[in-house]
């Protein structure tokens, strides 16, 4: 079978790609240019083009202009190795038969792991400790309020996303916590095998979690899925964890039951603006733990990245079935 | 098969045994009081332990003086329902063939899901990223250097104690993350059934490690186990975690380390003196977080450890064996 030939496309200024694999890319097919091709116009990027098969994105990967097409006459396949692939999806590129991939699945493990460490410390309370702690206002004992604690704590996954997925499963070594799943896309079998319930009511999923988790794609009906009415009916004490987009979340709504002192919150995606202004509340409120974005793939992470779309590449170029095909239906459901 | 007669012994302000499991408690046994010992001088306490066949004790039940066993002539068994049983663990008590068992597995759960969320973090470099943010020294944008992340890491767990051996589990769902443990009284087959290699040097453990979680017990032989030399062995950027004894750890020699920048550490117990003095360092460090001693039970999952110990006395009660059997054999290597 004829090897490929391959081009890399990502920002200039960072290498997600290390030497073994772009040696690697180099074996499952003709990597053209170690050099990632940061813009679709100049005249390497043009000259490449016209040879190339398989585009193997990154973060900066340029968009698909209308004109893009016509320079990359035999592009077969886009391998996009980071999270969210969405904005690459043209009409232009579903009429070529251009098949679509993306480092989706690998990017919802740091995610997950990201959360399950949240919940495991929001229920236990550790970040108002770490606060009391870090800024000398006093050493207040161990509190055994009821309220605290991992045990008998109900846990609501807002959709049934990758991550969503990847949550539920990394949660089943903790059978003292409830998981609860709101995804009206996902049947209940499919969530009870990941050993979640399938919650029917997004209010009811919010009247029932300790931490409500948010896991959905940025979709116009996502768009503050998590309003006033959803936190208002999340009990006293209460979590809400956002790793999702800040579209989901409304942010305003949020900010007004933290300065109630009614719930906490751990946000590492704000909306509108990212990151929020320096004199937002949320910088400053004891009960908001504030993450810059980094729940998804970081430093060695995005070598797993690499590695899954390294091996799409692979299952590409000898003929066989990709593992997470992206599909023109998929589109009004992903990220 | 006859009840035992039981009191329960506990600090007069804390109520860690709820209706529900005094219900139960008099449902194995016979429970002569609802209201917990807190002395064993008090008339109260004399009347009850003359016929007292099974203690349940929590944190605050005081020590068994001198004069004690001739209070409670039919004592059988000392169910402890906390982690820490050694002080009470006297050459009377073996004497008179005392059956001791105590909640230590139930709270080496919420120790061990503290870590594994700690281990999460810290190779995400979670903490300075609140950090940054929460103190508003600007924002900086997610770093990509290769050293974050949750893939291909190290973890080093010192001691297969309830604890480590707990974490060592927790950990095999992430099989990106190398799990190896430090225990000279474990064979390797017990640490390879935890999915981890057995390392014999412990110099080599801290060499090895990205993160290095401390799990075992205060003894003679493991006052600051981690010391000097070890700290010295970890490489630059190594985060160290302690949720075992203060007693484990050199604090001054970590301090140190921390202010050279080199380390990270995640405290929640010190030595000599916890909490550490409002001045102390770790109290501002940007690279220390420090807990209050609240990696054990709190809150709902006293209800765990509560659970384990009735389940215990009802085995006794039921003439069966119990699950952690504490014997004179195991004093010098438990906590």
């Amino acid at each position: 079978m004829k090897r490929p030939a391959i081009v890399i496309a990502h920002f200039e200024s960072f290498s997600p790609f290390d030497g073994p694999a772009l040696d690697r890319l180099d074996t499952v097919g003709r990597l053209l240019d170690r050099k990632p091709l940061h813009s679709w116009d100049d005249p390497r990027a043009q000259e490449l083009l016209a040879e190339t098969e398989v585009i193997v994105g990154h973060w900066g990967c340029p968009l698909f202009g209308p004109e893009f097409f016509e320079s990359a006459p035999k592009l077969r396949l886009f391998a996009y190795s980071a999270g969210t692939v969405k904005m690459y999806l043209t009409e232009d590129l579903w009429e070529r038969n251009i098949a679509v991939t993306s480092g989706a699945d690998a990017n919802a493990e740091p995610v997950a792991e990201y959360t399950l460490a949240m919940i495991l410390l929001a229920n236990k309370r550790v970040f108002p400790a770490i606060d009391r702690e870090s800024h000398r206002t006093g050493w207040t004992p161990p509190d055994t309020a009821a309220a605290h604690g991992n045990w008998n704590k109900t846990i609501g996954l807002v959709s049934a996303s990758l991550t969503g997925k990847r949550v539920a499963r990394l949660l089943e070594a903790f059978p003292h916590l409830e998981v609860q799943i709101y995804d009206p896309f996902a049947d209940a079998d499919t969530i009870e095998a990941l050993g979640a319930t399938k919650q029917e009511s997004l209010l009811e999923l919010c009247a029932q979690a300790d931490v409500l988790s948010i896991h959905a794609p940025a979709l116009p009906e996502t768009h503050n899925l998590i309003g006033r009415a959803e936190l208002g009916a999340l009990c006293d004490g209460a979590t809400v964890i956002n790793t999702s987009r800040g579209h989901c979340l409304d942010l305003d709504a949020l900010t007004a039951e933290l300065e109630s002192q009614r719930l906490f919150a751990i946000i590492d995606v704000t909306d509108p603006v990212e990151p929020v202004p320096s004199d937002h509340p949320l910088r400053t409120l004891p009960n908001a733990v504030l993450t810059p974005h980094i729940a998804g793939s970081q430093g060695t992470e995005l070598a797993r990245m690499s590695e899954w779309v390294i091996d799409e590449v692979d299952l590409y170029a000898t003929g066989r079935a990709l593992r997470n095909p992206i599909t023109p239906e998929m589109v009004d459901q992903i990220a």
